[in-house]
């Protein structure tokens, strides 16, 4: 029914929420509040969980935050721990019964969960418990580790969350809530972010600290990878499950994903797309009058490239603000220009000149000829294309929705040819070393295996990835 | 949102449909349509998965089924084998997560069940599974069956099919589908209906035999108790796994809830009705100038009252066919003329009569009062209610909404105390032998223990009854 | 979207509410409630207007009536005096624009009508007011009729109105409020019905007397043909603005339109049509087993035959009381036999059977052979219809919509022809004479204009009919 | 229902776009994405009139254009010319009544207007309709404008637009369609913008020309002040109706309301936003260390700022790029920060730093002080506010929703008293002869009445500028 206009960008796979706070008489008010500002990281469905007293009351819906809920809903979600889950929007079938929070049964009581990640082992897990009679109802990771956690449900709850995360693999943030509990988890390698934030009276658990403003709260500090994080009585306990993992955050949350105004493992997003803009000025300099970005996500990285470069930035790109989802199915003729729904060019503002045009990524390379040809036939002279991220050459199996590898332009194509196929006069993306230096962190601090293909932890063979979801 | 003008009635739990019929190009129509014809059997929730080649595609939503399902939905649901399923409608809140058909993966792959009825020990085997570290996304008892079925995958579909209706006890209607095969099972004391029906080229299987007129379908047999069919190759096999129980078909099925034009176990519907009234005639007689009906569901008794009596049937009181289910909520002054939203007198045809007013049922005798009102405020000169089944005194444990028995005027008052509660001139309920004799089939053949609390298996204690629902 | 099973019936264009009561605090709700009863009179479109001293607000949309309104809107719509309307589906396009009750603004304030009815002079007053550079909104004759009373604004309403109804022709019932007044008013032959009703501190006008009881009215009188009734100041004062012309009360309006339990014009529709039934067996007597009717509509006509003919009444169709207006776009296939999705044959009651099928009226033929076919197909040994009305040979031009004429069955084929065609034994249509014994009104108080082409008045030139629909 | 967070903005009233062009298969859709490059000028209600041959279908209903339209609808309406409209977005109830274009009949056949402005004598022409019997549906003065050209049908259709246009007063850019013409009309002053494009095969009007890319038109010029642009048979033609009148487009336009990627008049939006930061930076110098932007609107003349003051430009407020109409209603918790949901501040980038906060106007000035102590309290040393455009002190009567002079800041209040309401360390406006001079215009060709209160005509008294709206 939906139409997006599609740019050429990867796709977060989940943000998630976790609020304690009992006595609170709003909490899934700040939930819903707190989920809105995590909206970038998923688009597709929307959920929050209310626990009150261990008796659990939810609703998930495909769509935006502001469209799944109304004040009604909200209001009957009562509670003193409320956890919620955005989910990001892909462009085939997708169905509610894959929304999340996931809120199951078992043994203890009524358990809900909101995971942002993938587990690589998920797929071995699945089988070995169908093999013992489980049945999985979901194609979502949730429902493994939901099974795993109720399977040790006699160690008690904490004991259980543990021997569940020594047995499963990949990525993972989760909150997850249980009777009196608000819990928190990061996977040993720290590959997706999770911070914690203090609000009166409570905690907050989020994907990305921009989630704490709108809700009052205060940053406390990261969940570090490896750890588990159980709010109760409105104390913090902390149970250390791995150690002397290689951290290694994603860098695309770096470059792409999170919001500017989070800070992730102590780094600014903003400082670090800055530092990337300048980092690229240094790598790849080029004589030019005008720098601009490809708006929203290039902006910070092209005021960097100016400043470093001293050539002026300006817009040369007007985007539309009200480009959403719905839109009447475009015909050819309007399909051939469809960037230009959302995208419409300053002439007076480039005519004659020398642009450097910085995006973030080029991931299949579809728009960057769209928005090149735009350019020149409004009138610029030369276009350099600067791009703030190395070539995206390897699969993501932690979360990151990627094309096949024959999608990647990246993969299978060089910079030069790349350059030809966009239109560009020249191209230049950043190093990988470039983008590490960037984020201020050491290298061993980052997972660059899209761009390297050195993966933290061993993956599936390529085409088993998305074995579950094709059930 | 919804506000519903409830009239005093029974609120059967479900109706299922089943079709195989490989090659044919619609089968998600016939199931929509089957399933429109059987929608008085639930109107809460309808929901239809097809199964093609072992792959399951569902779609399922609160509820009628015409307002569920839309061409383009009907459209996507492709396949040899589907099955149906239609949820009553509740006052308070209901969960899509309840509606069926479950549709689960299990180690043998995809398998969907629809379910009619009430088990009354899914509450012991619930625990136990939990205690194995099973856990729960639904309360309804398809959930509990097919972990059960699952937990036995190893003896193949049959065998596990077997094995755990040796386990459950209860009242069940159930249609599966997995793989090639379309299975329909009936408990051991058949207290649900189901019935197998044949269209070009392929089997169905239904609730009622109403669904199959319009469907094209022909009746062939009812399932019977303790039978397993199993569909598959265009053929069909049964399978005995209960012998020589009590059959138990629920008695209400004639009284109120089956379509008047539905044949089950042999017996007619609307004939076993109008001998009702026949017999309520000849055990109640009354001096009176007009036999009238309390719409729609005591127009056929009444019919055969008048018969019997010889004292001309004729219509007192006219329903508004428009009377849905979202009403504007009434206020106060509204409220209390609530059945003059759905039944309006005939003054013409009842001042200064005599009246004989048939009704299907009294259950809490909440209406019975307001119609007598009504029909004596009209100028009738007299109202001798006549009732066509016995009054409800006991709970029902398969699969029949009843209130508590404080609840159920017939378990707390006499006879006499609610002739005058309701205000009428006589009371006359129909005897269980009566309603018995009235079916033609013998008395061990009916479950009456909604009348006598005479229950064809151990029940569970007052209660516990919706234990799952309260979780 | 919506695809309509269409049985073969006539349609009303419209049902009207006007609601007096100044400090009341639910007035709409009341309103809503009374629409609701008038239903079967339009089910495409609904609206209520509500005035607050003088100030109207309102509210109409596609739908019924429970599907347009809701507590919000409701409680919106505040006022001392309220008017409602429902108009009629058809199955081409139909637009929100021409849903009623008309707003306007004119010199002296807020005006707000509803009509139900259709004038055959609207296209002369149209183009004469376009000719003097009226502009037009809708296609509704209310807007003709608003253009008229505000033209005439000097004159004061009440004289506005009566120079209004001067110049127009055709038929009308009228509910309009204009600051502290409803005011109705019918045709001077009293084509549509109208009548007033009694409600505590208030007034109440309405199409039909079925929408009193259900907001706790009493019936005062009809609104005399050429009367407008005008209440104010809790009065009702009357002006008779055409005297002694032939009243010619629509006979469809008892043949099917309106509710049995309404009395239009001191005749009971129950009983005409039960009277219909007795006439019908004296003029077409045959030998049978049962006297069964083509449900809802036939029903109380057959009792009324069985009645006569002492041959006994039974059921032998039974109508699904869930269908409703949005199929699933039938294929081919289902089509072809559609009328099963509405009724259902009861076997048992007919097989072997000599049959008396009675229906209300037979228009374009088409579904009276669907039903004789499922009958004998069923075992029926004879089918034998019997028309409660005449043959329909004639368009009507007053509001009823009637398929063009050589679409009328009765028009262009004689009885005999109809009776093969349908594949009946025998087939009788009540005569005129008897039509109008039925209602007990002497003969020049009915319009049988479509059954005799005797127009109580000047009519268009067939084809101009619908002018103003095809602009 | 929506609960909006709205920011301290004035509202512009309308957009409006044409398309002539016969043959074409789409030219609905054309108008669809041309309305949707036109969103920022109204988000109320959207609607699309689509000329075939004479006749005119229509859609319009509340909502975003992507919200009100369907490929269904698009598709639905065919036609060789269309006009699409956008209304703004009120806090209050709005109707679809008042959506436009207005489509009515006279007595040349259908016509369909859009209009973007307002009339300051509609009252009183309205008033004299009124008193010769006319009536009126809407409160739009496009229903004022329809009834004039109505009255004058007999001079043909270009001499009773032209006459129409003699009549009225106020500000209109006007898109008409009738028969085989769209016309184009802007009012004398030019006070709202209306501009000509070209496309294969035909012509645009738009009230923007940033709605011509992405419909692929070409930008042929503006419709003059006082012309009347007449496009049929592939051509245009021009009358003049009104000469040498003091040019007067709204100089809002050019800070808030236009796209910056718009042309209106000769001149770039976007350039002179730019210039109007440097004539800011000239009037206001400040000694600081950043200068941010209240985003998106402030962003442009910000970064002319920082290159006229040479204070680098930077990021200090991030916005929420999902906030969007359907809000839970906050509680008063929420709402106290409700600017928070809508904007972050960057504190790497801010701390310690002496900031120049560019913002395009301050209307209310209720939201400054929310983003002064947002920036404060994250650690601004001093926060130096520089507005784009003068204080604004009268109201507007020319379509733009001006608060009453009560409520405008700059009203009632000296800009030292805002700068100690707001908190800020400094407070700039831009002088009325700064911005006409950033624009590149003469003073003569701008409307500055809401910063002057010197309106380029007869305004009517406070207090009955809505009096049409409070009917």
């Amino acid at each position: 029914m939906y139409n997006t206009i599609n740019f050429d960008k990867l796709k977060e796979e989940c943000g998630i929420i976790g609020i304690y706070a009992p006595g609170i008489d709003n909490i899934s008010q700040l939930a819903y509040f707190g989920l809105h500002s995590l909206q970038h990281r998923g688009q597709e469905s929307a959920g929050i969980a209310a626990n009150k007293n261990g008796e659990i009351h939810y609703y998930k819906e495909m769509g935006l935050v502001q469209e799944v809920f109304s004040d009604q809903i909200i209001e009957r979600l009562q509670g003193d721990i409320a956890i919620g889950h955005v989910r990001y929007s892909t462009t085939g079938e997708s169905y509610v019964a894959n929304a999340q929070p996931l809120v199951v049964h078992h043994k203890g009581g009524a358990i809900a969960l909101a995971h942002n990640g993938n587990l690589v082992n998920a797929n071995e897990i699945r089988e070995a418990l169908e093999d013992q009679g489980v049945i999985f109802q979901t194609s979502i990771d949730s429902e493994v580790i939901a099974n795993m956690i109720a399977r040790h449900h006699k160690l008690g709850i904490e004991n259980a969350i543990k021997e569940t995360m020594d047995q499963i693999r990949g990525s993972y943030a989760l909150a997850i809530t249980y009777k009196d509990k608000l819990i928190g988890v990061r996977d040993p390698h720290g590959l997706r972010p999770l911070c914690i934030g203090k609000i009166d009276g409570g905690y907050v658990l989020s994907s990305e600290s921009c989630a704490f403003n709108v809700i009052g709260a205060e940053f406390v500090r990261d969940v570090e990878p490896g750890e588990i994080v159980i709010i109760e009585n409105y104390k913090i306990k902390s149970i250390r499950y791995a150690e002397n993992m290689k951290r290694a955050l994603c860098s695309f949350e770096f470059v792409y994903f999170a919001r500017p105004d989070s800070v992730l493992d102590g780094q600014s997003v903003y400082v670090s797309r800055r530092n990337a803009g300048k980092m690229l000025a240094k790598e790849h300099p080029v004589e030019a009058d005008l720098v601009i970005a490809v708006p929203d996500s290039g902006t910070v990285a092209a005021i960097g490239y100016a400043q470093e470069s001293k050539i002026p930035f300006g817009e040369g790109l007007i985007k539309n603000r009200y480009v959403g989802r719905t839109f009447i199915q475009p015909d050819q003729r309007m399909r051939e220009r469809s960037v230009r729904l959302k995208l419409n060019v300053l002439k007076d503002n480039i005519k004659g000149k020398r642009l450097i045009m910085v995006d973030d990524s080029i991931v299949r390379g579809t728009t960057s000829k769209q928005i090149v040809d735009l350019l020149k036939s409004a009138g610029a002279k030369e276009v350099h294309v600067r791009v703030c991220s190395p070539p995206v050459k390897y699969s993501c199996y932690f979360g990151i929705d990627t094309p096949t590898r024959k999608n990647l332009v990246g993969a299978v194509h060089s910079v030069e040819e790349i350059r030809k196929m966009i239109g560009a006069d020249s191209l230049g993306y950043l190093s990988i070393e470039g983008l590490i230096k960037s984020t201020s962190m050491e290298g061993c601090s980052l997972c660059t295996a899209c761009f390297s293909g050195d993966y933290p932890m061993e993956v599936p063979k390529q085409g088993n990835k998305y074995l579950f979801e094709k059930r």
